[in-house]
Formats: structure tokens, sequence, C-alpha cells
């Protein structure tokens, strides 16, 4: 009879470290690129109810001989009955046989590969000599991204925390984050750093080497003027149709890493410049090339460069399938007869 | 904590009963024909490899406030090492926050949802007086086709069983047939009815009023000069690109249904008398249209129906769904964290 290794968000979590997740984005993006990995079609829904949504993103990982999906839904109104508003799912499967390997609970697995990815874009985009990281947005997200960044950028001596929803909010959220962050953190070697909540986000901006943005904002938050020359941004939250969070004078001026340009075109940052003409998809590098060629990410101390993201399926099945070894390995999960 | 219910093969089959299977089958054409249900895009992938495809039918049906998706992998040469040929996995969620409500080995489902399916295209294109059955093929789901058309069809007396590998694998393969109909039939009333094995195809074609297909066939299997009038045939195997069952002129002297008209296209029967201009994309008419609108399924004592089946998502979701509820009531299965 088949078995199915069922792993939970606690199993996951325990199991699952940030330079593993680094290592497993990176070997994605990878693949991407040498077409040892595949996306299939994205499929999006939104559902006539109005409550919520649901992506599929799903593909084959060659290398690691694995293929399979990640749903996620996002039902915003959820909070009202202190339920999850987002619900993550992923599924994976022997590339060799078809049978079924896992069924995770993909929530902590997508918040450490979307820290992950941007701390990839750091580590070959940010100047070498960046001190002062800026993260936008307090969402469960938050504390992810600023850990990798920390991880990958020793260097980083400052860590900006700002919340769109005020500075009460941004207070309010600042314990589970910082437990989150100390969590993600045990093993990192690196200066010292200093975290302060920021009020006015223009001043923040300008004070910081890198800023990432994790917000689900649907008009541009960041702009222009407050971008010093040699920033570095990732744009995280732009992940649907009609999601803003950079002015679009920002993309046009500055040199456009994404995952994939056909998924960052259709739900990405990108889509609404591209939309107006402002930018054109040529002009769109991927990641994937940055790695597997070793040339500069950047090309002055002064250029902006900025990584958009929106998540592609190998991420996650990279991960997954290093979360299965390691569960495998340490006797983590529950095997189910299938 | 979020969980999960995980349902297994048995305890699947141990659930689920023919007449709630063609009560979710034709509940689900209902939801697609009046727009309570919505597919979402067929993913189909062929691994590099040549060993084997994956395809993923995602979906929404409101009316059971459920969405979700079925993954199905064949790797024929797995029976080389006594594995499956086929697996098949159902995740299920709940339409109103997003909660996964089950994992199911979706195997034994997608054959009664099949054999329901076909079975449904009976009661409604069948000839009343149809007495004699003839199933094409003895793979696994051979005995599902037969016993849901024995159910729905309690007038059948004889039973025709063909197998295109020969007599020797028909005659081999006929005990398990036999114990997975008479299981699923425990509860039938009606004639008691006569299986017979035959060698002759054209015969056996000749001498049936209701014909079904379910073999890989990429040849047509069946002729037109071997199809009395009257006859209503079922199209199983077909469910991928190049793969045919019947030949063309079948088709295009026919009345032909399909689950989906746009999936029917892509990868049914019907994909390649359409390719050839043999046939009309607009003459193909949905099984829904049939089940809402009352109509005559059939003109004529002597006309020719086809039911082209692909399968969609919203079959599975209704089976899985309706499962699901077994389930719950019946304390089976296993609840699992997730």
């Amino acid at each position: 009879m088949t078995s199915i290794l069922v792993l939970n968000r606690n199993e996951i979590d325990s199991l699952l470290t940030l330079p593993e997740a680094i290592e497993s984005v990176e070997s994605a993006y990878i693949a991407k690129e040498n077409q040892t990995g595949t996306l299939f079609p994205f499929i999006s829904h939104e559902f006539p109810s109005g409550l919520g949504e649901v992506d599929i993103k799903s593909g084959h990982l060659r290398i690691n001989r694995v293929y399979g999906l990640k749903l996620i839904s996002r039902f915003p109104a959820n909070r009202d009955y202190s339920l999850p508003a987002t619900f993550a799912t992923s599924l994976i499967f022997d590339d060799r046989t078809g049978e079924p390997l896992a069924l995770l609970n993909a929530s902590g697995l997508t918040y450490m590969r979307t820290g992950a990815a941007a701390a990839v874009s750091m580590k070959y985009l940010a100047r070498e000599d960046s001190k002062t990281l800026l993260v936008v947005g307090m969402g469960e997200l938050a504390p992810y991204l600023a850990a990798a960044a920390l991880f990958v950028m020793p260097q980083l001596e400052t860590l900006y925390l700002y919340n769109p929803h005020g500075l009460e909010k941004a207070k309010q959220k600042e314990p589970e984050f910082l437990t989150t962050l100390e969590r993600l953190l045990s093993s990192r070697k690196g200066k010292q750093f200093h975290i302060s909540i920021c009020e006015d986000l223009a001043k923040a901006s300008l004070a910081s080497d890198i800023i990432v943005t994790a917000t689900p904002s649907k008009i541009p938050l960041l702009q222009m003027d407050w971008i010093k020359p040699g920033t570095h941004i990732c744009a995280i939250g732009s992940d649907m149709k009609g999601k803003q969070e950079l002015d679009s004078f920002i993309l046009t001026r500055s040199t456009v890493y994404v995952d994939d340009k056909k998924q960052a075109a259709e739900i990405g940052e990108v889509e609404i410049p591209l939309m107006y003409g402002l930018m054109r998809f040529d002009d769109l590098k991927e990641m994937g090339e940055l790695l597997i060629t070793g040339s500069p990410g950047r090309n002055s101390e002064e250029e902006i460069t900025v990584f958009d993201a929106t998540g592609i399926a190998l991420q996650d099945l990279s991960i997954a399938r290093r979360i299965y070894d390691l569960a495998i390995r340490a006797k983590k999960g529950t095997m189910i007869k299938l």
C-alpha cells in the first residue's frame, strides 16, 4: 500500500534552517536557468463570494527528482474569526515512479523560501558595504525577510521596521517579530545589530542601503525621491494582479531582476509599468542568469537594483524536497497509509 | 492548529457506494451547466524521461462549498517493479475559509466517478430496451464501468468482455474483475445477468446495445461497420492527446456528448476528428445541458449516441466532498495536525 509522510508546521519549523533554505532557493534558480526545472502553468482564482482567492503553483524539479504543487488560499476576513488568513499546502511526488512523498503545511516553508529568495538577491545585488536594512510591512513574513537578510549580510548594523498601519500597530507586532527573528538567527555569526521602528517612511528609506517591501498594497508606497543611489530593493508583496508597492519611476530607473519573467509580468511589481509601456519585457533579467553566469549583479556603486519576487514552484519544490529528506533522516512527521 | 483528514483507498472503498457516486456526478454536471461550478485550467505534463506523465485537474464547486484538485501520475513501467502504474491524490478545501478538509487517495474515487459518468450517460442516452453491454478493455477501471452500467440499467441481461491483449489475458483478469464487480453490485436490484468473454470484437460490437471502451489505445479499435443503429457508446479511454478508441466515422455519424467541450477538444476522443475537420466544435453537446433541460437525449431509436468522457474536476470535487461528509459521520480516516 502507498504511504505519504505528513509534515506539520511545527515539524517543518524545527527541521528547516536558513542556510538550507538559501541553498535550496539558489539551486532552484539554477535549475530554472539550465532547464533542469520546469514550471507548469500558474493557476489563480478569485472566489465569486469576494471572500478569498486561491493560487496553485506546480512544476517539476528534475535535479531533485521531485514534482508537485503548492496551493495557497487567502481569506483576509478569517482574522475576524481568529482563523489564519492564509493556508498553504504542498504535495510532492517522486519523478521516477509517481509515488507520493509528502504532504506539507507550506506556510512556514513559504516564509522561509521567500526570505531566502530576498537574501539571495542581496548577496548578488546589494552593495557590499550595506549597513542599513529597512523592512516595510510587519506581517508574518517580515521576520523571515529580516532574518535571511541579516544571515547573508553579516555586515548589517541597523534594521529599520516600518508598518504602514502606523506606529501603534508596529509596536504591537514587535514582540512576535522579535521572537521569530531570534529563533531564525540562533546560528548567525555577524555584527550586533540595532533594531528601530520608524514613523517616517521617506526618512527611513533615505537612510537605508537595502529596502524590502512586504505589504499587500495596491498603491505605491515607496517614492523615487526617497531612494538613494546604490540602494537594493526587494519588492516582495506584489504577487497578484493590481498589487504595487513601488512607484513605477523606481522600476524604470533600476536594473530589475525577477524569478520568472512571464510570471512577474503577469502578477509582479513590474505588471503595471509594463502595462503602461514604461518598461520593456526584454529589460527584465532572471535571478538564474545571475547565479549561473557569475556575472556581477550591479554595474556601479550608484546603480539602483530591484528584485521583484513573485515566488516560483521550483523554490517550493526544492525546499519541500529538502525538508522531506531531513524529516526522513530525523524520523519526523507522520507516515500514513494512503 | 489546522487539521486535515487523510482518507486511504480502503476507507474510501468502504464508504462510497455506486448510487452516491452517480448522484455526485449528476450534481457536478448540473453545477457546471448552471455555473455554480468552475473548472480551473487543466495542467498536463509529460516527463522528459519518457517514463511518465502527470495531470492536475482543479476547480471550485460552489454548491458543495468546496474547491481543490486531483493530481494523477501515470508511470506504466512501474508494473515491472510491482508498483501501481497510476497514483491519484486529491486535496479539498472549504470555500468559506480556505481551511484544508481532506487528503484523499483518489484512485478508487476516480474509478467510481468514471463508472458513474458512463452510467449517467446511459441513463439519458441509451435505448430503454438495451439488453446487452460490451466492455472493451479489462483494466482496473473495467469492473467499475460494468457495475455502474448494470446499476442504472437493471434491464441489462448480457455483459460481454473483450480484452485487446487476447483471450488468455482476458481469462487471467476475469477473477479480479468479478470480485470487484460483486462488491460494487451488492445492493443492486435487477435482472440476473450473464457474463461472457469475447474473442471477436466485431461480432461482440454488432451484438451489443451499449459499448464502453476503456483502453489506452492510440489506434481506433471500434469500426463503424460494427456498430448497429441505436447503439450508445461510452468512449472512456481517451484522456490525453493522441489517444483514440473509435474510428472517426463513428463520431461524425453520431450525436456526441462530452463533459466539457474545451477539454474534450484538447484531449478527448473527438480531438483527432476535430483536428482533421471531420466534425465541428459546435456540434459537441455537454452532459450538463442534457441533465438540466431534461430534453430527450436521443432523437430516434436508430440514432447512434456517443459519450466522450475525459473527466472533469467538478466530478472529483463532488465525490470527494461526499466521501468527506460520509467519513466525518462514520468517524473514518485519520485526522492529523497540519
